[in-house]
């Protein structure tokens, strides 16, 4: 069976730190919004279980991964839980905890990305709320961009391994998504990031280790992948970027 | 080996998610900030694991707890980690991540929550940035809230086992943190909780059962339970405060 991946169609968003995760691994998924009405696929088969009235436990929000009958919410979740299946994560239970923690970590700044677009109200458009979007995007940049980035790259620094993974010395599924956030960060902000590979030297070096494994470079030049676009979590808006304080 | 929990001291914040687990179990565990600087203990301590320059994998920020040699970050990762120690989640593994999803959906709350006196800058003082704080807390009682809450009861109501717990027929982590969301709501918002057991009959049921269990009454009622203040996650703001749509 399939994995079955449930995220919103055209935008890489938070699904995108899942899909990372299953193309490094090969695995066998389906995304299944992506995938033709006609084989019971599309939105509507995302919106089915969503609504449903009598499943229990549904998620309130996708991204959600299928695994047979279970149903995994959240994107940090969902990694924990395919990381053993995947050989993402290490073999010890407390090291996965602490592997886990650090993708926490992650879900905090990209919500925090998002908020710079979205300071005010998600049911509202970003045009109706672009000044105190301007004033939440210049404090991301100039404090919470640089405490997010400084902690990760001390966290490599300090690794006991070496700084070539977030933890321990093989690759886990927050490599990945540590990829992810460079990338993301470097579209919607590519003034305020100008200077990123010199001021963390290994969160770069990881990038650029993590962009040329086979399967993510793959994946990265197919179809597969959505480009960046200002419907996702990283958007560029001119206007909110600038250079770093 | 008592736990160590680190946190703040003088707020109940988001420790209190910690707290409730541990006081509901009867567990050993240490409150670091909150003990005396001649054991060892107090906010130097917490500060001394958080500035270690050799120390692998030190958490950006409190939470976290500390098991012998393992330090656990983030709330919904520490109860995950805690829960078959202290009895508080399911056996089957599968299980233990559909309640830690449904987890990380309070994670998500309480960030909102926050984010009502704080919408702009967390390194700012709410009196800075009160008029974006009026806008943000009125979206989130007539929009957020209501979605938020409205999830939770559709939870407990097409729970197969019945609407006494979020997940099963046995208490988990995740129904002692529904109680404290329910807290903290209506010290924050009490005139846009006001029918808030009337709208959310199975969740009101839920907190008044979890606040007559013995171990939660007897915390409740000690000096440990910190009363909630505006230093905290949820903080009564009245100007912040209104009638729901």
């Amino acid at each position: 069976m399939p994995y079955e991946l449930y995220y919103w169609d055209g935008i890489q968003g938070r699904g995108e730190f899942v899909r990372l995760a299953l193309e490094e691994a090969g695995a066998d998924y389906i995304d299944v919004c992506r995938g033709p009405a006609s084989e019971g696929q599309g939105i509507y088969a995302m919106m089915a279980v969503m609504k449903s009235k009598s499943e229990a436990h549904i998620p309130l929000a996708p991204p959600f991964l299928k695994d047979d009958d279970l149903i995994i919410s959240h994107v940090a979740n969902i990694l924990m839980y395919l990381g053993p299946k995947l050989d993402l994560t290490p073999e010890d239970q407390g090291a996965r905890h602490v592997v886990h923690g650090l993708q926490l970590t992650i879900t905090d700044l990209v919500a925090e990305v998002h908020d710079t677009h979205h300071p005010i109200a998600t049911s509202k458009y970003y045009e109706e709320q672009k000044e105190e979007a301007k004033a939440r995007a210049a404090e991301f940049i100039d404090n919470r961009m640089p405490k997010f980035l400084g902690y990760f790259e001390r966290v490599l620094r300090q690794n006991p391994k070496g700084p070539a993974h977030i933890f321990g010395d093989r690759l886990t599924y927050v490599d990945l998504s540590l990829f992810q956030v460079f990338e993301g960060l470097r579209y919607a902000f590519p003034r305020a990031t100008a200077h990123l590979p010199t001021q963390y030297p290994h969160l770069a070096a990881l990038h650029d280790a993590v962009a040329k494994r086979p399967n993510i470079a793959r994946y990265l030049q197919s179809e597969r992948r959505i480009p960046f676009n200002e419907d996702g979590i990283f958007r560029h808006y001119p206007e909110l970027d600038k250079n770093a304080a």
